[in-house]
């Protein structure tokens, strides 16, 4: 056993192969083979104005604790208050603004996340990119936190620098669709169109968002086309997908509680959509504009080629003191069951056979991957599978989905990876666990005699680099 | 790393064990033990035909990959049309008809099944039935055609000398109540006793699905007894049943979506039957007739020992344009969550203490393994588990299944294994799937100090035989 | 392989670890660590007064057949009726009388629980406990009976004396919220204070339940207040909770089929309790009662920091036959699939954040594990998740719990371990797999490396100990 005073720490080389020395030295051997490719980030969450600015990315606190639902939402579990870790208040109520405090909270409690993920990347990062060689906790909390500050303040921390140390071949953001984009603009025209922006139109076309109407003046004001009807609500979405592909798009994003899918009558849908416009839903309606609404995503995509990703199941704000208090993604969602067979029908038999179509399914309902999710993209071409959403991007939930998926549906009917992330310095550590896990699956799966050596070292690439890139169409 | 242009192929004698040495070495010694022990089938799809009539299995495109919708459903989600496989269509549309170039198409893909059962049984079947020692590849293919051309043609593969060759002691095909069972009248009359039938009365007891009135007819003809009423209608099937029986019989088998049981009012089942004869059926008659008959169907195997088989869960014909155009059991199922616990109650609490009654399960749903089916199995005297169905017959679906149920039902409450396929040349290669992963399952439960040698190697013959020729009263 | 003719058995002294050398060492150094801590038991079912009169524990057949429902559940699926093993009827019917009888039945039949957890603790007692040194089968039941005689005829197989023998610190029993308590009295009044009450008003708060207005006549009794409202319901069940605090109680155990809560307005509550006293309850009012008396009891856990226990999903009495002759808990419940996020949002925003309120919460469907369970105890203060509960208290139902749990959860937001047992000879058996599992998984998890040894070891402790005594407030 180890001296339990050791605070000093290091990264096993070996970190999540199997402890089977034949397993583990496989792994090993493939993943050499794939570690160092370039990233493709086909989805996540950076906000392009920190590339287009190139500022510092702010103190420790800013990078680690406070963007980061993962992290404060599980000191919230063990009673410490988001005030306390300065989360910023949507009410007005004060919160910490002292991040050397803020910090001193989060290194007392690191041992909360023992055996997460999040503590795996945290690890990773503090290790990797800023060269920690100290375990965080309490005692050292405030040497860390300076030796940080220095090297954020350093220019090979800007994010650019970083963008390129990590070798990212592309990086995509997720943009309302009624965001300006000029950050892309901006960004383009510095020659940096490896970051590319995605269509997310969610706040359109659920009838019952809070500042649904706002936004339909926005949509109206950014497409040039005035949206008094269902049918220039369409004409106007249209329009901005365009705008988004002309600025480097290539997919647009939907999130929805459930996988719900409908064709209304046109006729149907001008009235709902006229009863929204004046503020006169009835019960039923915003659910079934949701469902034709992912219908007509559809429909667009086989005409605009923009790849099309659908998230489901995730009960949005269900802490409604943190939803009134911080507002929204503050870590307060949490997952239902999911029903997929049933209710992508209408849009399968549609458009699932569509050679200009690709759908990409996320989903936070683990048990659909093997009864419904696998089945369904093993049949349509049209479909391809998302990695591991949210709660299940960790070591033994990417397992499962490949355990769960792959003997299904095979290799190539998968998207490979992406981070899905805000946390920028994250994205390196999350890649390479990815890499690591898929790496060490083949491994067994090659020992075990059902893929050899060689198609083994295939899949490998596919997983790390492949998959993705051509899932997005980068 | 191998040499990544190597396309020579072999079988790793240790496939589908751990790869850790000590699970491996004791999987191995168990596997020993049951390789070679005769193959019990009782549930599969071989036309009885082939047997009958012994001719030989046609061209490498008519054995592995026109009647396998495992492997055309995998090519078809890449965007390979089913018209080039030469899927035969149901409206007159023309599908390729050279079996070389379907062939060849098969072999150009060959890499999407990599990891995946189906790539594990064809690579099995290549090898071990025909010696095929080059793996398939679009280069090959030609070649590899012609050889398995000129070996189709050899007696040695005739229907019956490889039903030899495979060890098969019995092997059960799946009827329609209305066979005349010719094939199997003329087997049992050349003494070949060891394909025996099996009653499957979907097409009459599902009051919706088309073609019902003609099977109804089809049911008074072949059972002597005009069918215009309920209780007609049952004593034909009664009729039909003690036919089965007689010519070798020793279980029925029912498909349905849901598992709901419900013992009608006989005057209720009478009127539903009747509303059904003149095409008046009303809204949920069709789904509480099933629930009925499966009841019914329970209480006649209390009367005549036949073993019921009940396979729930699939979404029949979700692809419509597959549907339409090449009909039936063409891959385009899709499964849906299901439920036991509630939905069995009516016909266990009628019948779960029968002691003729047995009554074998079979789900879509893995979830149902540990929190229905398995605590289910453990309580009613009637009850055994099937093996794991369709997508879940590969070594990790094998190796939930285990996990999940054998705990709480224990080993002799589950009925073995059945190959449950139409494709003939892979039923050795699916027996020894099951036999490697439960003796390597076996293995592991043995090292970890749950059971000991000798009770591991009684448990490796009881899942490789014993199981299934008791659970099938064979 | 070993000779099958041999009887004699033995532990294996690594069973439950891993077969892979390294995993297997680590697992084994970590065990040494805690395999001896005292046992905190917080749920469970052995009878006060056992301890309390201190009497012997009767025949090997009322130790270890009678009164498990674990064990004679698996004996009545392979055909043995309750009535043959002594089972006491409800209705009157004659029972098996002799011991031995039963006891060889047992025997004959002890193979049904290989690779059952059943098997494992039954092996483990016989061993451990009794000093059985031959596998028991049906030549040598006799035998073993006569030991297992005189062993239980010494006075150190008194309930007190194995109690201490099982260093057990704290042992909970269940007592429905009218008992009166008075072995809990005798035991503190003879310094017994490490046995404690639980308080659970299943009885009281389920309008439907058979004999729910005697039990509201009890009480009135036992509180000294009139049950004549739901306002004077309230007060009495308030009293009860001080009165089983008072004893010594820190916790309250409520038992549901759904996991649906609900306040509703007073007015309301007051009218359907009215119907229920009056026997003229509503449909829906019994199941809208409970929900809201689930709310209630939150409530008044805030008041008084009584844990509440949340069990849920099991459908009782599933096997009619046996529940009309044979009373409940005789293994006829089955589970059914839950649901938690949506059923338990009015409780959580309601006193989710309350820092005196602790809700530790129990599933029959592994589902919801990682889709519902750890999210929600990764974001609420008050929830904490319970250990694998009934038919998933197993090897392989823990492994599949930490997997699924701790990655989003963490370590600190589970409840560690309780037995949850009446068979209490049993008790060491099964907190030593709990201890062996959890060793093991942290055994693998550093040698992936994502825990270092000096965490793995502190976890350890916890699992082992320190997460129990804390979850209620022991």
């Amino acid at each position: 056993m180890q001296d339990s005073n050791a605070t000093s720490w290091h990264l096993d080389p070996n970190r999540c192969f199997s402890p089977e020395p034949s397993q583990r030295t496989l792994a090993g051997e493939l993943y050499q083979e794939v570690r160092s490719l370039p990233l493709i980030c086909p989805h996540g969450h950076v906000p392009p104005e920190w590339l287009a600015e190139d500022h510092g990315l702010g103190t420790p606190a800013d990078l680690f604790v406070i963007p980061d639902h993962y992290v404060f939402r599980m000191l919230y579990s063990q009673g410490i208050s988001l005030e306390a870790l300065g989360i910023p208040s949507r009410d007005g109520r004060a919160v910490e603004g002292d991040h050397r405090k803020i910090w001193q909270l989060f290194a007392d409690h690191f041992h909360l996340f023992r055996g997460t993920p999040t503590g795996l990347w945290l690890k990773d990062e503090l290790i990797e990119v800023f060269g920690i060689d100290m375990r965080l906790n309490g005692q050292n909390a405030q040497a860390i936190f300076d030796e940080l500050t220095a090297k954020l303040a350093e220019p090979a921390f800007s994010p650019r620098a970083l963008f390129e140390r990590f070798s990212i071949e592309v990086l995509c953001s997720t943009d309302a669709a009624t965001d300006t984009l000029q950050h892309h603009q901006y960004l383009r025209d510095d020659g940096w169109s490896q970051v590319r922006p995605t269509f997310r139109p969610d706040q359109l076309v659920n009838l019952d968002m809070a500042g649904w109407r706002e936004n339909i003046d926005l949509l109206s004001e950014r497409s040039g086309l005035e949206v008094s009807s269902y049918r220039s609500f369409i004409a106007a979405l249209e329009e901005r997908r365009r705008f988004f592909k002309e600025l480097g798009a290539t997919a647009t994003d939907h999130a929805a509680l459930e996988a719900r899918t409908e064709a209304l009558d046109p006729a149907e849908a001008e009235r709902i959509f006229e009863r929204a416009l004046q503020g006169q839903l009835q019960a039923g309606d915003a659910a079934r504009f949701t469902a034709h609404m992912l219908q007509e995503m559809a429909r667009m995509s086989c005409e605009d080629s923009l790849v099309m990703q659908l998230h489901v199941g995730s009960h949005r704000n269900h802490h409604q003191a943190i939803h009134r208090g911080f507002g929204r993604d503050k870590g307060g969602d949490i997952p239902v069951a999911g029903e997929w067979t049933r209710s992508l029908s209408p849009l399968l038999n549609a458009y699932g056979d569509e050679p200009a179509f690709r759908l990409i399914l996320f989903t936070l309902d683990e048990t659909t991957y093997g009864r419904e999710l696998a089945p369904l993209a093993g049949l349509y071409p049209c479909l391809l599978l998302g990695p591991p959403w949210w709660f299940f991007d960790s070591v033994l939930g990417i397992e499962r989905y490949l355990d769960s998926v792959i003997e299904t549906a095979g290799l190539y009917n998968t998207a490979g990876f992406n981070d899905d992330t805000r946390a920028f310095a994250s994205i390196p550590s999350r890649h390479d666990v990815w890499r690591r896990v898929t790496c060490n699956w083949l491994a067994g799966m090659t020992l075990r005699g059902f893929v050899d050596e060689t198609e083994a070292l295939e899949m490998a690439h596919e997983f790390a680099y492949g998959l993705a890139k051509r899932a997005y169409r980068l």
